[in-house]
């Protein structure tokens, strides 16, 4: 019964999120049924790295996998074929050992946030970004970030119905860089509570926009306070976009 | 009756290229009918510095229209605002002179096609780049394409429902790069054929994937044959990127 590690695409536009939800579309689902067909009707499960919200993309996905069939060489391709036409794509499929888990084994996971800062609509990134028509200054969110890094409780930007049993994590490393009229946030860590990323990146564009001074940033953090976060923002510009293992 | 110069970005997949076709939806009409609506109903000309074709997008199309109206700062946001729902932008509006043509005061008009070179499908760029699934050689794609620069009878690399006077056409540059999985060519010229960037790409895919040598491209231009011509790209990976003036 080999065991398969999957590195994963997808446009999250149209799923209800990773996690499987009997009558809707979500990604987990989508592949375990490609999964199951590949598998000669066996019902396979996906277990995935992250958890990703409805509306959230990715590009590095990890997720494993048990199938009853050695498919050798052909899952990647074959998990594909079954998996047409949603927009879900297996980059890359190898046979692991049994001990690794997609979840437990991740050392760090990467989001990117992507923001285009313009007055026009969005044309061919429509779904994949957030636009912020007011002027931002990403300096000052990448300043204002800097006292997220680190182990905090983060119960700020923690959704209330987020199901970790604690609010303390460590963020290793949090950057907003300018690329033209494009603002993009990444970070980094072992783990993150439930819309932890859009919760940041909401209440960053605040200071950006100049509603608020970078030292608000921290007064929410140590607040602890979930009303004290700033708008959340939309998950159109979010991306996993790795997932590290020892 | 001010003029005025637009900046325009568009997902071409919705429509039927960028001329006016009556009953289909292109490009050049929906404008029309935005800026018609800005102009109280004044029957308004755009004129584009390019005639993409059917499925081709632009990140720098420019244009030129003449309003009854004068709308000062306002004619980004107004025609935006009647652009809705399509994925058509108006980047920036600047009032010009009366001399100034989208068109004929055009210089060198920039394209970019994106190839992704991986056997999965897409899911976020789907209609957004070219997928070849055959592994591309990118530094043997540049070498063919420096046979093309320059001024050449381009009859290979022309649609036969081509509607230029001449064949002839001078391209100053052109190039092929890979980051990662993608490959990109990028060309600019004063103005190209019906149809010569897909040509061309087409041609040289074939050179990458290995099945002509670098120098077919050579042969395949001089023979100024038509059905020389290896098969025609995709327009999904196409845009056309910037438009200089004097």
């Amino acid at each position: 019964m080999p065991r398969y590690r999957l590195l994963i695409e997808y446009n999250g536009g149209p799923f209800q999120g990773w996690q499987r939800l009997p009558g809707l579309p979500t990604v987990q689902g989508t592949l375990e049924e490609a999964a199951t067909k590949l598998d000669d009707g066996a019902p396979v499960e996906v277990f995935g790295a992250g958890r990703t919200d409805s509306g959230v993309h990715a590009t590095g996905q990890v997720a494993h996998m048990d199938l009853q069939i050695d498919r050798g060489h052909k899952v990647a391709d074959a998990m594909n074929f079954h998996l047409r036409p949603h927009p879900i794509a297996i980059l890359k499929a190898e046979e692991v050992d049994d001990e690794f888990s997609a979840r437990f084994s991740a050392t760090e996971r990467h989001y990117r946030f992507i923001i285009v800062n313009r007055r026009a609509d969005l044309t061919l990134e429509r779904g994949l970004a957030w636009r912020v028509p007011s002027a931002l200054d990403a300096d000052k969110m990448h300043e204002a970030a800097q006292h997220l890094v680190g182990t905090h409780d983060f119960t700020t930007f923690r959704d209330t119905d987020c199901q970790a049993n604690s609010p303390l994590r460590t963020l290793n490393a949090i950057s907003v860089s300018r690329y033209g009229d494009r603002v993009e946030l990444t970070c980094r860590a072992q783990s993150f509570l439930h819309r932890q990323v859009r919760s940041m990146v909401g209440s960053l564009v605040e200071v950006g926009r100049g509603r608020r001074p970078v030292q608000w940033i921290k007064q929410i953090l140590e607040a602890a306070d979930r009303t004290k976060c700033g708008p959340i923002s939309p998950p159109d510009g979010l991306y996993l976009e790795k997932v590290d293992y020892e």
